[in-house]
């Protein structure tokens, strides 16, 4: 039986949740996947993390260089996260002829070029199932179960933060600051919690979701990104009035204008597969030219469901030999000639305050005719002090005809554009 | 750049449908996955079907014996359906060492231990993702994404016929047959539409299903299957009055008492992932102990999306030279002394005739007071000629105290049980 020694750097969620896997199952994966993995190598500097899991001493390295020079360790497991430490970490153990699983998307979606580079120079993999989406293997997915398909969209609820907060605005009609007091309270919600409800961390996965669907590098810096910090009662409110649930989607497109890849709050239709997808679980929903419409859904974060989805790629690595640094299979095509939309279509949700006057609402319809913008439907509703509230939504349109829409009503003084939001039917 | 040649032997919906994706995709497939993929061979008797594909008549094979003789072909696809031949040729091009892919869940699940000898001995690799809910990339998951987890439980709406009809009855208030017509005339029910109603089909894939996540021959003769033919539009309704959504689901379970594998009409919370999977999608619902709980969705059948299974396992087989057979990573160690569960515990609806009339009530509370079952809810309705219609919901109990306490209510003169219904919760 193949024997693999596997070092941990870090012990803290993720990692210490990747540590009790791997020795509670270690006779498991004896029987049923044929190879022995023992953690024989942790890296961390705080002595009650290790104790707590009851780490052997002697297992406890003291800096990367004994783990890397370590022979008995074929896999070391990044789960420091951040940058300074972990890339350099990554790198020693790669260049080094270290297998890399790593859980840290940030890192990946930065430096992906140079991790795979340093993989290939010294002919070892890099895994990273647990840098998107915890549970969800979507990246196995992606790479060994619809890698027949020509992926035209991807679109995930892909931050279990910002879902747990919209869930609870939409549910129990609380107040951005409340949901995310709660979140904190938790533990769902970091003490800074910008990473999450400015929507950078689901825009670091989707770069890299997009790059594997789209078969060529999505710079992370690419990614339209707007977060769920200015949303309104009122907004989530509407939107439930008109039929649909307000998600922060991660959106990924190729179409004739080239790659779009776009994170912002989204109202999805209430019958979509997405829209029941509450709490802090996640979902990606696939379509591809044969397999059709495809849905992944389960934790999207969490000390055993990303533990899961980094013991998964341990025995991947240890399974299959021939499949080493992994998120091109043929890199020299790889397409590099590739164009990245900076306008899309979309559906829109506005929300207006408007004066209480004749004349009022067939300017605003001007407006919208000049730039090509139907409407769905609207509802219009008094409000105190002479104004009313319109509320409406587009059909598809593009994005720069609504901006141009809102700034030319923004300009006039008898209306303002309270709301923008996106919207998937 | 590996080449790889491919045979198809049979030409129908799903062998087309591969035919199309591996033809039409040869380009992409060279520049994404790395592997230049032929089709070289073609064993199809119906000349109108290989013509209307344009399959070039030099690459249509004669009989089997020069489809496995060929060293152009590496992989064999087989699509012909059935057992007979089938399983001749499916042998045959194992033991020529050729790797197969298969669609054919009959064959898979009653003859896997026969098929993987074969690959085995011949050091080929036998690859089966489309024989189980076409679109869906479930075998690939519980293979290689969710493999760390020790599974406690799987539940299924793996076919699309029933799932069809049971969307009609539920949505739009048809009788069984009346959607079982509707069916037939789109094609999601066969003519002789046996093997989707009465749960053949949906037994064969839990069987396979069950087999890999368990880790155990799961022989699809200890699947306990009931069908959808008995099941009434009242039953329907009262179901969706207490918040259920009636759904063919296919259960497995490990536990204590054994692996209990059971395919059955059941009534499923509103709210549960599973209950909003309508029309022909499918999904499995899967809980391990470190990811929790994970769903895949998608396309059940049909040309296109069972095509994209068949060529993700060509892909994979090709760019996976240390992956043959894969039911079992370790064949030695896979448990032979496993227990099946005779019985099982589950919530129950039951929908019972009753005299109008004094003591009615008590004396059926007492018999299930008897058996320890309990009820969670129960609605009365006055119904013509002296008769009431009592529809309840238990919580948790055996099956066989089920089975007893209808046996005995329906020995009384005062009761009968109309139907009994299994709920998940």
């Amino acid at each position: 039986m193949k024997k693999i020694g596997v070092a941990i750097l870090g012990l803290g969620v993720v990692g210490g949740g990747t540590y009790r896997i791997l020795t509670e199952h270690r006779e498991f994966y004896r029987k049923t996947q044929n190879v022995d993995i023992e953690v024989t190598s942790v890296l961390e500097t705080s002595r009650s993390r290790a104790e707590s899991l009851a780490v052997p001493p002697e297992k406890i390295a003291v800096n990367i260089a004994e783990v890397v020079c370590n022979p008995d360790v074929n896999i070391v497991v990044e789960c420091i996260g951040g940058i300074s430490a972990a890339k350099e970490y990554v790198l020693a153990a790669l260049n080094a002829g270290k297998s890399v699983v790593t859980s840290n998307k940030e890192l990946y979606a930065k430096f992906s070029h140079e991790l795979e580079r340093a993989a290939k120079r010294h002919n070892a993999g890099l895994f990273f199932e647990a840098s998107c989406v915890g549970g969800v293997p979507i990246i196995r997915t992606l790479l060994d179960g619809l890698q027949g398909n020509k992926i035209s969209s991807l679109m995930g609820i892909i931050n279990g933060t910002t879902n747990y907060i919209l869930t609870k605005m939409t549910n129990e009609g609380m107040s951005y600051e409340a949901a995310l007091a709660e979140a904190k309270k938790l533990g769902y919600a970091e003490a800074d919690p910008t990473s999450d409800v400015e929507g950078f961390d689901a825009a670091y996965k989707l770069s890299i979701l997009a790059s594997l669907a789209f078969h060529t590098k999505v710079p992370f810096t690419n990614v339209f990104r707007e977060g769920i910090t200015n949303l309104s009662k009122e907004d989530v409110e509407d939107g439930k009035q008109l039929g649909y649930t307000l998600k922060l989607l991660a959106i990924g497109k190729r179409t004739d204008a080239g790659i779009e890849v776009r994170v912002h709050p989204t109202f999805v239709r209430k019958d979509h597969p997405l829209a029941s997808v509450a709490d802090a679980f996640n979902a990606v929903f696939v379509e591809g030219d044969a397999v059709g419409e495809v849905m992944l859904y389960g934790r999207g974060a969490g000390s055993l469901p990303t533990g899961s989805a980094i013991v998964s790629d341990i025995i991947y690595a240890a399974t299959h030999s021939d499949v080493k640094y992994s998120t091109f299979k043929n890199d020299a095509e790889a397409e590099k000639d590739v164009n990245f939309a900076d306008d899309f279509m979309s559906a829109y949700y506005l929300r207006l305050s408007v004066s209480d006057e004749s004349g009022v609402l067939a300017k605003i319809a001007s407006v919208f005719g000049k730039n090509h913008i139907s409407i769905v439907e609207m509802i219009q509703r008094e409000k105190e002090g002479g104004k009313a509230s319109i509320v409406l939504v587009t059909h598809e349109t593009h994005e720069l005809a609504i901006k141009n829409a809102v700034e030319k009503i923004n300009s006039t003084e008898i209306a303002t554009v309270e709301s923008v939001l996106r919207v998937v039917s």
